[in-house]
């Protein structure tokens, strides 16, 4: 560390930020470490875990320093995670349905609509500031990406794929999929919450300085369950396939 | 580092930051680095060990560098270690005692009263300062969840598992039973030295400054006992009933 400012005891954002980075630290040593005891076709999705929350460590490193010295959290660096993480879970999603012959283009969809997803949640978010009428426009087509991308994964091809399945790969898929229709909630949530004014008519929080405090609680937490809890399911659907063929 | 402040000859506190920070980051790399010896069942038994020697670690770094630069030591700090290394401790065991068939239950239990204990302790030791009686509230439902942890394993359903289990793994589980009882007994003696006015009608060092002192160099031994010592109790285990089997 090169300057630190005192802490205050009721900082819950900064003791979040702390704890976000030291477990998210130590979720990347446990996915890497563990890479050798799983066989090729699953070292590379718990390697994918390990990198999402690799980059969430180094990257929350980063933001913990920015709000013991600057006081803020800007949205700006969320989306820099987000724009790297979301896709990667993406690639994820296609990695463990591969065995049941997903097909790349698959992947290429939802990664195509998580970006459009993140790209129209940052202008609402970041550009069209002081513009709710904007800000309204930009965070509907978000929320309709958001929502192809549910439904994709609900009931759509990959759906389909985890049924061909069967086994821990179907397991893992239904977890994975109420992690992106509950976990994922989150950040829309956030946006709603951090917003001037509300979004939708609706104003969670009328004190703009606490709604970027309770934002930022509520982001870390999610980040912790989304990435972690995330890359745990797909440690254990490997370990449980594994399993079996060894027994 | 960025800037550093001359650092006195009798600055016990950070004398011990320096040197815990040493062992954690080696005690990390031993059991990183040892992994490959060990076979799948007690693998993850010691990287679990070295995550949580690897989390005090960098955590260490940071809190030595706040010593130096800013004189103190919050609380603050050792309760963002403690929220992510004491569950970690609860899966440990919880990891050894599978082979007995312990079931994932057993985990979740001891990890809920660890957190009990220490969000209330939490809110005692930081929250409620200048509100004796709540303090002492606090810190008794912290006292409890304290004793269930204890109970557990010394006498409930940890105890029964280790026993069926028996050779390496009963030695190991009875070593770590008396962590629990005398190594984490160090933490609430803590509690008691570092509030001001004494807790519990206690009053152990009156001056307020010299209570944080030793609270602090009494802490940075209590980590590396317990961390250091609790990981290198799962590594002889492991140790032991490979030899075993491979004799
Ligand atoms: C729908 C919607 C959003 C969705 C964001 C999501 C779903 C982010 C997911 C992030 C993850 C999963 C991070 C890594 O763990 C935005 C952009 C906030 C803008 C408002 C509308
Ligand atoms: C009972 C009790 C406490 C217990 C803390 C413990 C038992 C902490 C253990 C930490 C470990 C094992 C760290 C890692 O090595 C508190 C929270 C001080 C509050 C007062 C009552």
């Amino acid at each position: 560390i090169g300057d630190v400012s005192k802490i205050a005891t009721d900082d819950y954002v900064g003791f979040t930020f702390f704890v976000g980075s030291m477990a998210m630290m130590a979720a990347s040593a446990f996915f890497f470490l563990s890479l050798n005891q799983f066989d090729k076709k699953w070292r590379t999705s718990v390697l994918v875990s390990g990198l999402i929350t690799f980059i969430a460590a180094v990257h929350y490193f980063y933001m913990r320093d920015y709000w013991d010295q600057v006081g803020e959290s800007p949205t700006f660096f969320r989306y820099v995670d987000w724009v790297l993480t979301v896709p990667l879970m993406c690639v994820e999603f296609f990695l463990i349905l591969r065995v049941a012959g997903a097909k790349v283009g698959l992947m290429w969809k939802l990664i195509f609509w998580s970006v459009v997803m993140l790209v129209t949640g940052y202008f609402g978010e970041a550009i069209a500031i002081g513009n709710p009428t904007m800000q309204w426009v930009w965070g509907l087509i978000s929320g309709i990406a958001y929502f192809v991308i549910v439904y994709i994964v609900w009931f759509g091809e990959a759906k389909k794929l985890a049924e061909t399945a069967g086994g821990a790969v179907l397991k893992a898929h239904k977890v994975l999929c109420w992690f992106v229709l509950v976990g994922w909630a989150i950040y829309p949530l956030g946006y709603i919450l951090g917003t001037e004014g509300g979004l939708f008519g609706l104003q969670l929080v009328s004190d703009i300085d606490a709604a970027q405090m309770s934002m930022n609680v509520v982001y870390n937490i999610g980040d912790a369950v989304n990435k972690i809890g995330f890359g745990l399911v797909v440690y254990a659907a490997a370990v449980a396939s594994q399993t079996k063929v060894e027994a």
